[in-house]
């Protein structure tokens, strides 16, 4: 048990116990923290949130989950015009029909009880590999960077084609990746250093949480490490897996990482918080908590550009044992346009989220994300107590809770 | 007042004060943990989730609990053949009704307002002793393992007719079990360990919570020790009593004693946690806290083959002048089987329990059970604050809360 | 500032700060505590649960409040005779009017919105001195300990005459008592230690919730005090004033104060635990904290006998310029001796709580009240998180929250 | 990131870690503390409430928000009458608009989808600074104290014109007040130190939250700083910028930072809390925390007198890119008068604001406002439990939650 902590490279909180003999430590979420504004304020306009993935400089540090609710070929287009980057998932949707259409129109009409069997139809078709280098084009043809998904166990065959076809940049992508993966075939699975060298582009690696995971993967060469587990109370791995940390630890770990990584070798890969932030104000947060990058999904689905058409579905729902994440109607709101760059319609912290970055960052003073990682965060839970209850209820019109 | 913590075992949290000269220290339940990825990942398939109890070898690490609504004759077979044990309700409907048929038929279709009444009816029909021997044979005749609950004032009577019928493990089971218990008639309580020597067959022994009475109850010779008491924040013990220790807390607490007592003796009676766990989640966490296997009720009283047709209730509920527990409608949803190795059909971690539980224990890299109790735990509290709220109204398409 | 926490007697939590220099504490109330069962148990008919108040030996150590919906003359008389012991309140309904029924009616069936108005004409009615003699007469006729309640300035008026008439012991009670009161008048307050000399009856006092306080309150001679003020968390003094001590903690800190006064005198007054409990479970956690009494309100105005009919409410209400406390309906269920002494219909902890009681301390090993407050306490807030709220929208029948 | 928490001149918690390397300290919000009564009580009536401004003795320490919705030249004749003092908006309605009728029924009638654009097109007509004059000699010509609040960019030319009109104090006002300001263009943003010395009134700045800022305020020579930052749990800026900092610990850093200037120079500018406050017992809880005095708005905008007819809005609405706040429908109650001096004919801590507070403390045993900056203060968190859902369920008398 000794070696619980130390495994996660962590000493912290070595007074807090489970019970007896297993030690713990407290793990914050976004809802229980907020930034603190110091001495210094800036103009919005003076703070630079530019970041550098790959080689490839992105004018706004959000990307696009590889989810096929949120990105398709179109999508990566636009967002990538926009500055940011999206990611394709080249082992979904776009790579298994060279006709997405009916595909999304089953996902998104079918109903409720229905839509696990569905998807696992869906997912069933092979995939088509022609296909991948037909959207790497499509992509590229946009005149944008070019970043797909691929799964460790499909990196080696699937990462060349996409290549040739003019890929940027590789996602190598599971829920949960370590450095060492055992299975049962015996056969190695995907060696990352090796793949790092072999596949000549820039790799992106994930999603970990543990700061030593973290400081091994880097060690391998990826270019950047995705950062988030079951982030969300509400998600499916927590409730399924009993896995999860929350996100506001999961970064400042993985940071940490980084930061000796950086001391070492002079500067470390990106570390992209991917999951569990849903308004700009949660991207101020994660930045703040040591993230060059932000990975978002459901604030995107809600785009008029989505090919989800306001539905947004996790991608372990088609397991055929066990099924996780579920479909969410999200609606439609206006163009990524909005949502990325503003100007806001509502003050809910859902559109404008790049303005919304850069007015936090001046009344915090920083004038790049480098310096907003440095600035004091706080643990405020915005718990719900009794009297904002009655409040919110009030607020909404309604005499009782 | 000092005696309270060395009571417990326990030094932990020696700075934490109820108020002035009373120490306490937090107790956390399976809400408020999660489980931590590491640098090793495997294939599910490589995990093995076996464990012995009393020399039976259990391919399932799941107990059905002793509750009438849960464990019928049947279950016992159709469960013990899955790979897990049913416990059977000694003093229960089992064993006061040849037909019982009818006696459930009333506790279940009895309006909420009778309950109690029609529930302390029943159970005030003695005990036919001849029906003790019949449930056992039963149970043998399906090829499974036997094993039946009984209180401690009657363990000595009959347990050794359930033996002679062929009976291989007998549950001791009060909802608190002590070392130590004072009657007032002052006959001796059941002397455990003399029961153990005597009886001649594995005995599991509970429930229990603490280090002290977990480590006294292992020096008794028995194969295994319940754990929990209260678990639930709602739980009626609670409430009408004031007790109750959050399950992750209680489990590491048993758990540090069995590892002093397996330290001193080589090999431990088994920790059984009992109670609180929902999800597959839950499992995957009471196991990660120390647990040997897990013993679950209401989970599998919504199983299609469950004696109770959709209902779940507790055992004290016909209590005559202290009721506790109530009648729950859990509703009827899959076939055990589903439950247990799914496939599953949803995703909220209520199907395919041990399917949840080596995808778990793959992705946290433990290979086996033992491994399983050395994986990180931290504290995450699923909190429910007031973004969270109107998130899940959003979701559940409500327009407010 | 450093006086703040001297002031309380307290050095616990020197870690924790509200803010800079600001040094504070966290306090517990019922709702984050749990008893912890040990080694041993015994049957609840071993325990013993009597107390001594001012030389009148209690079977039951549970008061009524002095409250004008829960004690009336006949209730005083039931009360006593099932072994508690009930307080009537001297300047309330029942010393302002020979015949009470029309005030009870006026009370009782006014709407909500009209509820102060008509609180603060009633209790505009100068007190009859003749009642308070009769009053206290009526109760002795029923052959029980007499109570009543006085607030300190009327106390050197009233208390004499009740006593005259037979009083047994005199409650001096308002909101916080505090050792010392500057009125603007410039006469001299209360002097409790000459009052507890002249008065030749035993003396209770409250409420206060400091352990300095407690202290200074002993000091004085008195033969209990009441412990609380405000415990809610939903209470009216706290939304108002600001002003509250979570129950388990206060209790705490003035069982810490009678120890070091038993220390000293032998034997300390004894602490009554007054406010905030709802249950038979938090009964026994005011116990296990330290108190040796408690002193109910609501759960007793839903007794078929209470004089409110079904509703309760506060003394504060009738403020003619800051009405605290209102007006619930809290229903009428069972006769006083049910909710006392049982048995049982319901399992939610509102009946039977000396039996609750009982079970308590013996699942606890507690042979007595004094023993009670040894067992082991921990923090085990039962806080309600997501799952919560959507497993007990299910139990309900609810599809959503 | 060591230099983090020194930023903020804060030592504490330093136990405390978002993640590794990442230190933290917990903050608290008015509804997580409560304050304790000791021994010393007093009558409310001999309770001192005043404070003095710039010169200027307030009979009552509470500050009407320069919102539209709150303070118009009515209100500020009205709240000056009464002891407290009303801050004009002077770049908002009332500077734009001669007749501001209109502007009133225009914000008022709107609904909900088209607030923002009516808000941003009302306020996109240019101050008139003509009305800048007018709207000062109006509030002098009733003969209270005139106060008006301008943003920092403005100070200079807008301070000159209303001090010739006869203005009294000055508030310079910005969502987040540091000591130094970037801008764009290069100009050198507003000197707080010449401004105070050239101006000749009294100057209060705001708003700020931490220790260091709170310090390098008070050394520019300003009367008062307003103490708040995003402080309410749902409050937009912590949603959409991720900032915030719970109001308890606001004040208690900025307190901090008071006592060391007063120690240095004799006498510290006031601390006036701002945000967060909606009953009585927050405006305790900020003085207990160490405000000198206390800055609303939502409570006051119900008033019958308020120029927003029943309707509240935040002054960041109309922002073209980013508007945050927005419009609650809070109702009309009662008078000015009332909420203010009351009496009270409602019991949740919403009128009688300063018979609340001498009531506060006269049960805290504290004289005046500096003496109520010493009273102990617990954490004690009003959190949800479930326990509170089902009683508030039943005394709303509502069968489920």
């Amino acid at each position: 048990m000794g070696k619980t902590l130390e495994y996660s490279g962590s000493t912290l909180g070595k007074d807090l116990f489970v019970g007896k003999g297993k030690p713990t430590r407290r793990a914050y979420g976004f809802d229980e923290i907020a930034l603190v504004p110091g001495s210094e304020t800036l103009d919005p306009e003076l703070c630079d949130i530019t970041t550098t993935l790959g080689g490839h400089k992105l004018e706004v540090p959000i990307l696009a989950s590889a989810m096929d609710g949120v990105v398709d070929v179109k999508v990566a287009g636009i967002f990538g015009k926009l500055g940011g980057l999206a990611v394709l998932n080249l082992q979904g949707v776009q790579t298994r029909y060279a006709n997405t259409e009916d595909a999304y129109n089953e996902i998104t009409s079918c109903d409720k009880s229905s839509f696990v069997t569905v998807m696992q139809k869906i997912y069933s078709k092979p995939i088509d590999e022609s296909l991948i280098a037909k959207r790497v084009e499509e992509i590229k043809a946009q005149g944008v960077v070019a970043a797909v998904s691929v799964t460790p166990n499909m990196a080696e065959k699937y990462g060349p084609i996409a290549k040739e076809a003019g890929l940027d940049i590789v996602f190598v992508q599971s829920t949960v990746t370590g450095i060492e993966h055992r299975s049962q075939s015996g056969e190695a699975s995907l060696n990352l250093e090796s793949y790092c060298k072999s596949i000549g582009l820039p790799v992106v690696v994930g999603n970990c949480v543990a700061y030593r995971t973290a400081l091994e993967l880097m060690e391998t060469g990826v270019a950047g490490i995705l950062v988030g587990v079951g982030p969300g109370a509400a998600c499916t791995s927590r409730g399924v897996l009993g896995i999860g940390v929350p996100m506001a630890t999961a970064i400042a770990d993985c940071y940490a990482a980084s930061e000796v990584y950086a001391h070492k070798h002079g500067k470390a890969p990106l570390i992209i918080a991917d999951g569990g932030m849903v308004t700009s104000g949660d991207i101020c947060k994660a930045i703040a908590c040591g993230a060059d990058a932000v990975m978002i999904g459901s604030p995107l689905a809600k785009a008029k550009e989505a090919p989800g058409r306001g539905y947004h579905w996790g991608m372990a729902t088609p397991s055929p044992v066990l099924p996780r994440g579920t479909r969410i109607q999200v609606g439609t709101t206006v163009p990524l346009e909005k949502i990325l760059n503003g100007p806001a319609d509502v003050d809910d912290g859902t559109q404008n989220l790049t303005g919304a970055l850069k007015t936090s960052m001046g009344t915090l003073g920083a004038p790049d994300l480098e310096a907003m990682k440095d600035v004091e965060v706080i643990i405020a839970p915005s718990i719900l107590t009794e009297g904002k209850v009655y409040q919110s209820a009030q607020n909404l019109g309604m005499g009782r809770i």
